[in-house]
């Protein structure tokens, strides 16, 4: 149970956590997910190097200059730390193929996390691979644990809102902070706790961009405290701390510490098989699925129906409300008609469907699509219908999306989605690299400095 | 009336003002109380330069270093124009002596707006006094009117969350952003506005951070808005806006273009003439009418009691909850008990004394000071009874609090004022720069170039 004491704010004992964690403290199985975790959130960098908005925050935070200490992820180029994680956590949240916290609203921990610890590991030098595993465990458990707490999703972003503490946990970690500090820098995080989707409603570059400014406050935060600088004490519980402010509605601060030191929540990340939204992950695996069942890739669709429970068909998710034809790549990857789509017509959604999304097939599809609701049904329940022009028909019911820690892709399969973002790289790095990437990450030992890896990610295949 | 249109989000008329607004389109008088605001904070920076907090956050950013384009005030040193911004406003808000909307909720939108302006406007060089005053107008104007909108209080520090867009705005219209540029740098802001009370709750250094911090996010909005990064364009009224995430218990979008281009909020400014928060001013007020009333420079008091009507007793203000011994800055700029202490024994509350807080007259003071409440009076009623141990005794009711629009300090008062904050800057300027300063701010036409403002808060008397 929770080490902590009535009437203290979490953020002590999330402190304490933080700074007397050593790597022996950590079950081998959680740094075994951490590793997998850092190996897909790293990938995802690479993968969303070249996505929109990343050329322009290399740009603007590039015109400042500074002192060279921290390398651009695939970019190559050195900004001051904080910059270079603003960069890079963009581009790991870029594509929407980065780690989820399904239970915590489905909060993408991973991206603002290592950003700010390889960019701070950089600017330190030699920090080895053990040490740069713990840094993010505590992180990812950090970010994950406050993502329970809330009653309701309001409409935060939480990768960003509540994923700046987590970030700061890591970097804190990094510079050593005493406990008092740790609290501080959790103060000070806590005055830039900010994100919000209204960014995936307006299909803006900001839901990238809010990944990075987490990881950017995240090391002014943590810098700050280190000078001394004070932020607010009470941050989770005050009468104006972070939940009272942010989740008015409810909020259960005691599920926050609970396990803590034993469970880390790292190991229960999810990593996607698809670049796009997680709530579309469960239409997609059912869409799938009937591509092969139905022979799609051959038999003309007449009808397509999406079934869902009332209140997933009244929310933003509902098919009906969803965009049929996206025109630029963060519609795509929440445009749940346009998902299925992939799924029915090509069974498959990567990359290259998130980034060019003309096919006329596919458009065709999306257009079929037509969304009901089904009384009675529980939340999160749903189904799709397929009525061939000639042959079979069937239906397909949605089941716990793929990629969840119940249903994880293997290490193979994480291996080739590495690889396959690599090769989506804005300059793809060559294949020894990739594969010297993955053994960086994955094996403990040989990591000897983490700049070995932001390094390769550098290298050019031609 | 507005000229908004129903479904349009007020980013949309907004960004159109501020792109499409004048010095021409400004009426004398409102550039006017826009140069009396802007020596008001200038001043409070020079006096805030010295301040807890503000050379360790010169420390973090300085370390960065980076392009040399943007002055500190009075610490000199160049920085990129964020990092300097920073800085500079959290100086400006150190001394909690800088402007207050009073109407909505004491926003103070001076600090972020002119710090962020007169960075960028180093940064392009060869911006007079009717550009920056124009920049200023129209973002005091827009931070302003966003903080109209909320039914309630809910515990944001306004001046950082609902500050940056206003500072977003004074920053859009010197880099000339297009209407579409700025609605998108609205949403960019929008995705960090954030700060919080927990600050003052708890006496932290974040208090003044948080107003730097808007400054900070309102450069990089603008800077990548003029890059083509898009934010929210429902920014405002959006289903996840900012209004529904920040005010969910009710606001007004309605209000905030009332009048949008014929009235500017920026002459509606209260300027302080105490350095501590605005809603201890009318308490002080009648405890320095007391000292004078009742002598109190040589008549010892028996006994203090301050009456508030239910609300305020009950809330964090009431005096039974103030802190009767500050410890440091940020509790002695909101202990009712020592500030009005100060007031009754000394006859008035300056930088002095909320920099040092030892004397012992004063402890006792505020020590004697007896909260009580009386039924049945309306929000915002108090008095304050003291009885003398010999001599006349006597009590004072509260006024509206000295400095507001109607009550407002004359030119003279806020000349002298600048002075005394010049004179108690970390190195104070000399006497023949502060009254070029003063000429450079005030008179039309004198300040050909932005630069030698911020030059001249570095000149040193000795």
């Amino acid at each position: 149970m929770a080490n902590t004491t009535p009437g203290v704010d979490p953020a002590q004992p999330l402190a304490a956590h933080v700074v007397n964690t050593g790597v022996a403290d950590v079950p081998a199985a959680s740094l075994t997910a951490t590793r997998r975790d850092v190996l897909d959130t790293f990938g995802a960098m690479l993968g969303g190097s070249g996505a929109p908005g990343i050329q322009e925050l290399a740009t603007v935070t590039g015109r400042w200059g500074g002192k060279e200490e921290a390398s651009l992820a695939v970019l190559g180029g050195k900004m001051p730390a904080h910059h270079t994680a603003l960069v890079n956590s963009a581009m790991g949240h870029a594509l929407d193929f980065d780690d989820t916290f399904d239970k915590g609203g489905h909060i993408h921990p991973g991206t603002s996390v290592l950003a700010a610890s390889l960019a701070v590991a950089e600017s330190l030098g030699g920090v080895n691979g053990d040490e740069l595993m713990l840094a993010v465990t505590l992180g990812l458990d950090v970010s994950c644990r406050l993502a329970l707490a809330p009653d309701k999703d309001r409409g935060w972003h939480r990768t960003a809102t509540f994923g700046i503490f987590g970030a700061t946990a890591a970097v804190g970690k990094l510079l050593g902070l005493s406990q008092e500090e740790m609290v501080h820098a959790f103060g000070i995080a806590y005055s830039q706790a900010a994100g919000n989707r209204q960014s995936i409603v307006d299909g803006a570059l900001t839901k990238r961009f809010q990944a990075g400014q987490a990881a950017h406050g995240a090391i002014l935060s943590a810098f700050l405290a280190k000078e001394g600088f004070t932020g607010a004490d009470n941050v989770f519980g005050g009468e104006y701390g972070f939940y009272s402010m942010y989740q008015p509605e409810g909020h259960d601060l005691s599920v926050i510490c609970q396990g803590l030191g034993k469970e880390f929540m790292g190991d229960q990340m999810s990593l996607k098989p698809y670049p796009c939204g997680r709530p579309t992950h469960g239409y997609i695996d059912a869409a799938i699925k009937l591509h092969h069942e139905l022979e799609l890739y051959r038999n003309a669709m007449r009808t397509v129906v999406v079934r869902t429970d009332p209140e997933t068909h009244s929310s933003r998710y509902s098919v009906s409300s969803g965009i049929v034809r996206p025109r630029q790549q963060v519609e795509a990857q929440f445009s749940l008609p346009y998902l299925i789509a992939c799924g029915l017509v090509l069974g498959e959604v990567g990359i290259d469907q998130i980034t060019s999304f003309g096919k006329p097939a596919v458009l065709v599809a999306s257009g079929q699509i037509q969304a009901e609701r089904k009384e009675g049904m529980p939340k999160g329940w749903g189904e799709i219908e397929v009525v061939c022009a000639v042959g079979r028909s069937g239906s397909a019911e949605l089941e716990p999306p793929s990629g969840s820690p119940d249903n994880p892709l293997s290490i193979n399969q994480l291996q080739e989605k590495f690889r396959d973002c690599a090769a989506h790289a804005l300059q793809p790095p060559t294949g020894e690299s990739v594969e010297k990437m993955i053994s960086l990450i994955l094996e403990p030992g040989v990591m000897a400095d983490s700049r070995d890896l932001i390094k390769l990610s550098t290298s050019r295949a031609s």
